[in-house]
């Protein structure tokens, strides 16, 4: 039997995972309530949401049943997009609208926005009046924007309260956020003047005003910047809480460090699977699904090769008099779409962290040039080094090597300029690049390859 | 002229960064030190390290030289790695040593660190001995270790303090740390009993107990746990701030998550430049280090594409009888590749998640199994109808939809079990995975479909 306590031990939990999924799966199939409840009543709700993801719907839909109110709306909030939808579905309406509005207003509109238009309107029919209007301002805001992120719930006090006054208000006042890092500073318009820090609040004498402890020109986030952006804000100002101001410069939410750490994730996801030709986790989608997703990826591969095997066919000729240029077309293809690759990364790494402006953009692409050059010239020896060992031929080794320059060389340059000129496009580079990448360099690659041994080969 | 103002408005921020980088560059170089001065004076210290990545090294110790001493030193704190060993060198290391003194211990470790170990002396060397002893017991914990990452200054009182007791602490008490998120609740151990926000601790009335107000049970970061672990439980359990424990249990310093959303940026960038074959960003390495570095790469990917190679070598005979051979070959090795690139993404992803675990893993291979086979089946028509409207050859045809099938269903298993089995061995399987992957599918689809057609089109 599982010691249920030690799942909250970290460095312990993912071994004990296992064994607690296990379990948890073996009590849900035999519908056992009792054993369930008491096996997950000390795990922590973020567990339990990462739990969830290792079940059918079925079982999932039984646990989220036989947990406590408040567990329910917490385990809600942390549930993973991959099994919203389907979790949702199976569950009653009516305590799905009661858990979404106990959450916090950025919870639940992240939960909202997850849902299919149809179980969208479902839960926002059953919650109060009040609160659908507070969500759907937020979801008025586009999507991934701080608007989407933010916390409605703040504290705003005027500059000439004192630190009594505001402890007194703080202690007394029921309608407060649960927890806050930050009380904002506003004028009477409610535009920030400032903020502090709490723990500045509790360590200044009483008879300070707020206007003598407060940091002036707070950073503050616009509610229409994508989220993506403003990670980069709290990287960039090591912010853990900041305010989020309308397009008229009023403080309207906030948005926490740790919820920049869940976007972070995000995105850091969604450029590495789009990297790699995949649109989404597909955890939790059946295979249909999953090979409808990356059927569209490989046909578009497959239309970008049939243009290499276009060129190569071009000069069938030249391969029927010497199979030599076949066995060397996979070194020719494999160099330049390697170094593409890494011109490619590079150059999209630098878009997404704004290390890449219109400023330095000639001195990036420029010092490209240099190293495609200088590996085309390096690698381009080897290769002909190689093919001349294996084949003894000095001209087919030339034109090798030529081809090497010329395909590596390419490789750098369009490697740096397809993801430039599609994110100047507003397209996010990592979607399409890789694919437009290896095509240019597969085409530049054998039309060259190919071509000189049609010319020189004869 | 710019309104030197304008930076500190996050909307407007990069198109303004352009002009004043174009304006820094300039009056570095004419040494202008009032107009710098006044240029820079309302520049945010983050905005500044950014700004240093534009520079040369010249442009960049003029600047640091003339900032004010506490902006030299937030400056310090958030500058790039990429420029840090350079910008170092050309300072006085006493202003640097003096600038390490008065960060919070997580900064001055962070850029020890990342020094030459010769500097990471010179720099120890010149700060206090209390100092240094601080900074090397973080420095004892392994790299990328919680321990590296933790504030040594943090807040821990008694549970059987009262809330009244503690504000009077907390605001005579000099020696705490600037700002804090939470209070510690510890036992005469020190080690944590429990964690308050310390916003609970202004709600709270003055004569509550610590004990009463307290989160029982509060996460804790062991000292030894990877930064890439502590940003995922930070995730999990939405933290914004959690006590560090050393072997003993016994509390040490806290992680904030300013620092975790610094770490995910770091380890997100890191997996992303390894998988496209790059070792870190190159912003500010000279083109003859990159050249270096890509070359490693380049090289070993040569080696693979000459086994590609080889395979073909021993088909000549088939080539030379019918060059559709040739023609195809792109087709089938750039169907198996991006094949296995979405799997290899895929696995890579949810082993770092932490969504690959023991328990499902025959489930996640099973489905990788059927996915490969169904896209197998359907490319495999697809390529074998267009090469039939191609070549008109019902033979050939046969051969490259059974050659499909076969590559890109060896291509999902591979893509799975090359970075899971890396992975087992404790090897990041985003570094060296597309290179096998790429490679077993070439191999294993040159050999299929050459080997078929040595067979049956004699």
């Amino acid at each position: 039997m599982i010691n249920k306590f030690e799942i909250t031990k970290n460095n312990e939990r993912i071994v004990l995972s296992n064994d607690l999924i296990k379990l948890t799966i073996k009590l849900s199939n035999k519908k056992e309530i009792h054993a369930i409840k008491e096996l997950l009543a000390n795990v922590h709700p973020g567990d339990l949401a990462d739990l969830l993801t290792f079940l059918n719907s079925e079982q999932r839909t039984f646990l989220l049943e036989n947990l406590d109110e408040n567990v329910y709306t917490s385990v809600l909030a942390e549930i993973d997009d991959s099994i919203l939808d389907e979790t949702i579905k199976s569950l009653d309406k009516k305590e799905v609208a009661k858990a979404i509005s106990d959450m916090e207003t950025n919870d639940a509109v992240s939960l909202i926005e997850s849902l299919e238009p149809v179980d969208q309107q479902k839960i926002l029919n059953e919650v109060s009046d009040e609160d659908r209007e507070i969500f759907q301002e937020s979801l008025n805001y586009p999507e991934d924007s701080a608007g989407r992120r933010m916390q409605k719930e703040y504290v705003a006090l005027p500059s000439f309260w004192t630190v009594g006054q505001t402890i007194d208000y703080l202690r007394e006042e029921i309608d407060l956020p649960n927890d806050f890092l930050e009380i904002f500073v506003v004028d009477p318009m409610n535009k920030p003047l400032g903020n502090i820090p709490v723990s500045r609040v509790l360590r200044s004498s009483k008879n300070k005003f707020l206007s003598k402890i407060m940091q002036d020109n707070p950073i503050l986030i616009p509610a229409i910047m994508d989220q993506e952006e403003v990670a980069y804000e709290f990287e960039k100002y090591s912010l853990v809480s900041a305010g989020v101001i309308d397009e008229l410069g009023k403080l309207i939410g906030r948005i926490t460090a740790d919820d920049v750490v869940w976007v972070l994730q995000e995105e850091a996801e969604e450029d590495i699977l789009l990297l790699g030709g995949v649109s989404e986790t597909e955890a939790n989608q059946n295979i249909l699904q999953s090979v409808r997703k990356r059927f569209i990826w490989l046909f578009l591969n497959l239309l970008t090769a049939i243009l290499a095997s276009i060129v190569i066919s071009l000069f069938d000729a030249s391969i029927e008099k010497m199979v030599a240029l076949a066995v060397l077309m996979p070194i020719i293809a494999s160099m330049g779409g390697n170094a593409g690759t890494q011109t490619l990364t590079l150059t999209i790494r630098s878009l997404a962290t704004r290390e890449l402006i219109d400023s330095n953009r000639s001195k990036i692409l420029n010092k490209e040039i240099g190293i495609s050059f200088l590996n085309g010239i390096i690698f381009s020896i080897i290769t002909g080094l190689l093919s001349y060992i294996w084949f003894r031929d000095l001209n087919l080794s030339l034109i090798v090597g030529t081809a090497i320059i010329v395909n590596i060389f390419s490789a750098g340059i369009f490697g740096f300029i397809i993801p430039y000129a599609l994110n100047s496009m507003k397209i996010d580079p990592a979607i399409a690049s890789s694919v437009f990448v290896t095509t240019v360099t597969d085409v530049v690659g054998f039309f060259c390859f190919l071509g000189l041994a049609s010319i020189f080969l004869n």
